[in-house]
């Protein structure tokens, strides 16, 4: 039992330190003044190498090796081994000369990428990205050299995101969703009525949209006292613990939407966040099991509730106190089909529910071929513009809004992306297993009792933490096994009557 | 040169890891949830005790061994060496199970000080009052009989802010000053005339206070590109880094000039945070040799300066142009004599520069009598306000505005009181050199050209940094060594003609 004592103590110290990263991240994308970034680099690099230090701390290994082998701890201590093994073998099995090569190159094409994004200069950006891919191919090798379960370097670093997720296994699915959503497409393209949207287009002023992504934080029931939201360039949340949640929002004063559609998205985070079991607050189990079942929860209050005719029926009223004259025209059904133009467009983060996940799929081909070396980073504008073309009829004017938009490939986070589609799944697993558990559903929402969901949310999702992986939660929850069916029976219920298809 | 190398790198290290400690003492009394005080302070034991292990390394202790024998250096590594040194005989001294236990009850004491204070109850912080001042006894206890350098417990304490400084050296000085002191404000009240301030009880909004002291940061030379202000309970600064440094400010809104003079006060620290040598930076040599000199930087801007005929002669145009009404009937002399008001009261904080130090010799006798074991932590009330009334004539109506008042017992800074009165004995002697060095010195303040002033204490004051002592930077500034005669004479002079003596 002491050694459970000493491995426990180790974890908490590793967690503390996920937590002042996740402080200091928070701060410098809100708060800190820009000439501190250079000694502020060199204080999470020291932070960093001593996480490291931690993680691969050879006094953890062998506490990780005796209590492995012990079967009276239980199931839960098991998870923790397995989930704290997990990363130390990460850090063990990456060479430190790559790991600081590696930050170094990621800064390095971040710097580029704000640059070269700003002009659309592809050809000064991609030697640094060429050097990222490189290096993260580098990374992987070591990482499944040293595992060895691996069947190619993508699926070490989709792993990395959604453990235990293969392309072999996502392929199929992603291939069906994309067929499924350009047949959407088309159909709303060819037969829909776009709805109006021209009382968006008023000015509404930042006190109030303030004012009133604060009130909805607290109606969602994001606990103000366990967390707070402050605003950043992009919008994120941290945990600096499970009771100090940081979300961020942004308010443009010529849209109503922007801002309440981010809050809420990043509320759907941080309750996820502040709704682990208080048990395991402070250790390993008080994790998402992967990032994808974290995007269901952002995605399931932005999108499943928040551009919802009953979510509308409850809070247009309200809108309409706030901004009188600028919405006067709207009514519920107005406002509703307002919110759920579907409209083919250059930016993932701007995209709609039907063409989100097109933006997606073709990033994950994308990164699929680069890292799997049949597509070079040289090639990588032309591959792009190509299947924008293809999938959603648009041409980037220059390669800033093209396949420089995102900030993920320059920052290493390359097998990220398949996240947030099956963010995206989830949670029209998850709605849909909430609509069979209340037969009320749709009318709580409507009289805005939000604690009803988040109640079962956290019984079915949130409490569970890393005890099951993301595909287990959702099969517990839901009944049914990983599918793109309910995500696209709900898209076509909705777009069908928004569009009158 | 290898040696060398080595341990710059272990001090950039552990200035990281302050760095970051300051960015966590900021956020928490400016933006962190208090529900999420808990893990927080696990955040600060867990950095704290990294800190401590860094310190207090075989590795570290070895290379300052062999180091210290090499006289090839140069004094800037030898004052460095002997910087680390300082720091690592007292962690050294002090078992890791202490550091941890008084991290965690300074952390618990602050959150209890907090609420206890609001409502006035000293039973609910007496527990964790207690814990901290016995905890700091102990630790006191271990570096006494490391060192074995100290006559008491107290001067352990006061050494950490104070180096070289001794109570027994202290009491002489701050009994003189105690007894002009006494007999100046008898004057005032006796045969003074009292100034009128019934101009500024006006209501002074929010909004205008603020835009107000961010005029007044960027005017006096705070460099808001290498810093920012933001608004806590009890103002601060911290530096994050030389190119990030904090200040907080509080704002009243039946009050026009508590704000004013925090900024002013927390601009003095902070401008002296920017000031030191750029090759310095991030290493040993960029810091305060004392607390002293530290207060010595507010003090002289927020007296000797904001609180001069000068100062309000530049100012009071813009005052009476931002409250335009309320301040009617102000002019720079009826102006100049409200701000320098002598009045004795309860609060440290808003005490005049008469009455200030007897606050500051209050504290001094309490916090020696507690270290020393002669006062209790059961009897502090008593012992506090008993004196108050003996000293200054007044009785705190609760423990709130009596011996609760100031945040530094419950974070644990016990022996850093007298840092304030050196401060100002510091300030009075640093302004009479400027006046010796610059014939137009008042000329330049009523002109607004704070970087006069500035440019001679970066010169005087701020660049050398921890080179020279406290007292060495003070006497090769001023050619005096520490007295209480020209604070004394500043006084007599400016408060004769304020009070018409």
């Amino acid at each position: 039992m002491d050694r459970w004592k000493a491995f426990e103590a180790r974890v908490r110290e590793i967690k503390d330190l996920d937590g002042i990263l996740g402080l200091m991240t928070w701060d410098e994308e809100t708060y800190a003044p820009k000439a501190g970034r250079g000694p502020r680099g060199r204080h999470n690099a020291t932070l960093e190498a001593i996480r490291h230090e931690r993680l691969a701390a050879p006094e953890l290994g062998a506490l990780i090796e005796v209590l492995r082998e012990d079967k009276s701890l239980g199931s839960d201590k098991a998870t923790m081994i397995e989930r704290i093994q997990r990363r130390r073998l990460r850090e063990v099995a990456v060479p430190q000369a790559l790991v600081r090569r590696l930050a170094e190159a990621r800064s390095a094409a971040l710097a580029a990428w704000q640059d070269a994004k700003r002009v659309g200069d592809f050809q000064a950006f991609r030697p640094y990205l060429q050097n990222v891919f490189e290096l993260t191919r580098a990374r992987a090798e070591a990482i499944g050299a040293a595992g060895g379960r691996y069947t190619s370097l993508y699926d070490v670093l989709l792993d990395e995101y959604e453990p235990g997720m293969t392309a072999a296994r996502l392929e199929p699915l992603l291939s069906c969703l994309k067929e499924a959503l350009v047949d959407l497409l088309e159909a709303i393209r060819s037969r829909g009525t776009p709805p109006d949207r021209s009382f968006l287009m008023g000015r509404f002023p930042d006190a109030s949209q303030w004012a009133l992504t604060l009130r909805l934080l607290a109606d969602l029931g994001f606990d103000t006292e366990r967390g707070r939201q402050d605003r950043s360039a992009h919008p994120f949340t941290n945990a600096v613990s499970e009771h100090d949640v940081r979300i961020t929002t942004r308010i443009f004063d010529d849209n109503a939407l922007s801002a309440i559609f981010w809050t809420i998205h990043e509320a759907g985070h941080g309750m996820y966040e502040q709704g682990f079991d208080e048990k395991d607050h402070g250790l390993a189990l008080a994790e998402a099991p992967s990032m994808g079942i974290h995007e269901s929860q952002s995605r399931l209050w932005e999108n499943q509730v928040a551009r919802s005719r009953a979510f509308w029926t409850h809070y247009l009223p309200l809108l309409k106190e706030t901004f009188p004259d600028q919405l006067r025209g709207a009514d519920v059904e107005s406002f509703y089909r307002a919110v759920n133009v579907v409209k083919p467009g250059l930016l993932r983060v701007e995209a709609d529910e039907v063409t989100y996940n097109l933006h997606i799929l073709l990033r994950f081909e994308l990164e699929r071929a680069l890292v799997g070396g049949q597509l070079s980073v040289a090639d990588l504008p032309a591959a792009w513009n190509e299947r924008m073309k293809r999938n959603l009829g648009v041409s980037p004017p220059n390669d800033g809004v093209g396949c420089m938009q995102d900030i993920h490939w320059a920052q290493g986070a390359i097998g990220y992306f398949p996240s947030y589609t099956l963010g995206n799944l989830y949670a029209a697993q998850l709605m849909a297993a909430f609509e069979r558990a209340q037969p009320d559903a749709w009318g709580t929402i409507e009289r805005g009792q939000f604690g009803v969901l988040l109640g079962w949310l956290r019984t079915n999702v949130h409490r569970s933490g890393y005890r099951q992986t993301a595909e287990e939660t959702v099969a517990a929850a839901s009944g049914e096994a990983l599918a793109v069916e309910p995500f696209l029976r709900y898209l076509r219920a909705k777009f069908s009557h928004v569009y009158r298809l």
